[in-house]
């Protein structure tokens, strides 16, 4: 059995691969073709942890896989990861188990190239102004992949803590910084970072907004990656309200998870149908993607197939290097 | 991570030691202590194949982790396992993936445990002879349960390929014949096998009785493994209507999938309170066996639980070999 840990990853799958494999997912999603079953999850009451186990298929490309990931809160404390994850793959030929894929890697890439993908979709090829809200494990991929797909001048970073905004600030100079000409900028307020902003990220687990709609400019686009409960909120409801346009990544999964669109919802602001978009039509050409100016919105929760066809191309790639 | 395999387990672990297991999960299953939540199935259509992903929690052992089965009926004809499986196992104090254990092989020695604890609950301590039909995968584990559990002379074996029987008995022979004392004999036929047997084990696929009470003496237990699908019959509902004893692993599982119990329900010869007993319940103390004599019934169709405690005892003696 083969293991490839963070590391092994890093070395060998890039963010381009990581925006191909994706778009090749959204693509299957969009034909019908992946199977995620509902996940199955267990409480740890004791540790406050939850543990989720996510099967899935797409059966035309032989793809079998069951990601598990768990939630453990008390986990920092220990300097360990709050969110360890790790990635299955079976061999759909003969039902074995092949492959043992670092989760958490696995899920910062897909998750930044899938922003990456609906970035390049729905921004103007001259963006050079970005914000980042939020420093967590996703900030580094949302980064890489919007500066993969359009060239940033500016990153403007905020988040609780200034002294994590300076490091992490820094580190993403260090990283990117030469690779993409881009300079990274640590700001005090939330305000300040996404006032001058093109595209704004938020990758927090905010309960309460983190941006509204006064905050930002007259054109602005907003990649939401953090709300993946229904009581989670990044973005003022007065941005979904004004968005003149609403894509997600799976219309399915978002109207489970994701309180940024949920929250507004319930409170009669938007209805199912103005967010009836899912990337894939876009990424398939099936749709032509139109822009009306103004707030775009990107909200994604993830889901099995990119996964899957992200953890097969590592695995590809791992094998013909060997 | 650690990886076992087959011969991994094998080198460590001893049927023994997967007696002392098991007890312990049945116990905890007992004691409603074991949280195993339905599991996920995925039909591959184009393999005639399926694959199943069954995780489970103990939660006040700290277990926590998921069996993988694939079904893939053509796997044979390519040198390969029709049933390859894995066992994952997480560290239920921080939630990371810890280990993965080869799962073919786990359940294997598990079943047979089982078997034996059931056979040392009913079994008078002075039976003598055996039979064993069926020489897959589970055939070797179950013999070896069994004379762990009572020191049998003789176990005639039969199986639908003579041949194969004969294969099977010679490789007992060198396994076991000395290290028992017992003889292993290849039979032509199922009535001959179980004609003089006190302890007859069924370990088929098959779809139609291989048994009936015709051919077994008055006084006789029979250990059923194979039945675990509601159309898998081994045992023909005149042992079922005739017995004086029927004992399961797991009243909900087997509820659900052993067809050797299922069937004659159906034919209204049994109730469902004719086999309310659950194995647990004996080890644990809260109920005693007193034997009526006659035919009585073990029908096992195996739980998550049993894999947590076994997969977890197997880490623990690999661990402390290192």
């Amino acid at each position: 059995m083969i293991q490839i840990d963070k590391s092994g990853i890093d070395e060998i799958y890039t963010m381009t691969d990581a925006i191909m494999s994706v778009r090749k997912a959204l693509v299957m999603h969009e034909k019908g073709e992946t199977q995620i079953p509902v996940r199955t999850s267990l409480d740890i009451a004791s540790k406050q942890g939850t543990c989720l186990f996510m099967p899935g298929m797409i059966e035309s490309m032989n793809l079998i896989g069951v990601k598990i990931v768990s939630v453990y809160p008390g986990n920092a404390k220990k300097g360990l990861e709050n969110v360890p994850s790790e990635m299955i793959l079976l061999d759909g030929e003969t039902g074995y188990v092949k492959t043992i894929i670092n989760g958490t890697r696995l899920t910062e890439i897909r998750t930044g190239a899938v922003s990456a993908i609906a970035s390049d979709i729905i921004c103007p090829a001259n963006v050079k102004k970005a914000a980042m809200i939020g420093t967590g494990g996703q900030a580094p991929s949302q980064i890489e992949g919007l500066l993969t797909v359009r060239n940033i001048d500016t990153v403007n970073i905020a988040a609780r803590s200034h002294e994590k905004t300076i490091a992490f600030a820094n580190e993403m100079n260090r990283r990117f910084g030469k690779r993409f000409g881009t300079e990274f900028i640590a700001c005090k307020t939330v305000e300040e970072a996404v006032e001058e902003a093109d595209i704004v990220t938020t990758a927090t687990t905010s309960k309460t907004p983190v941006i509204n709609r006064g905050m930002l400019k007259d054109n602005v686009h907003i990649n939401a990656v953090g709300s993946f409960r229904r009581d989670m909120q990044e973005i003022h409801e007065d941005i979904i309200g004004d968005a003149s346009f609403i894509l997600v990544d799976n219309l399915q999964g978002v109207l489970k998870e994701a309180g940024d669109l949920l929250i507004p919802m319930e409170k009669g602001i938007i209805e199912k149908k103005d967010f009836s978009s899912e990337l894939g039509s876009f990424v398939s050409g099936k749709k032509k993607y139109i822009s009306r100016g103004g707030v775009t919105v990107f909200e994604t929760v993830g889901f099995g197939a990119l996964d899957l066809v992200v953890a097969n191309d590592i695995l590809n790639k791992f094998e013909s290097k060997i």
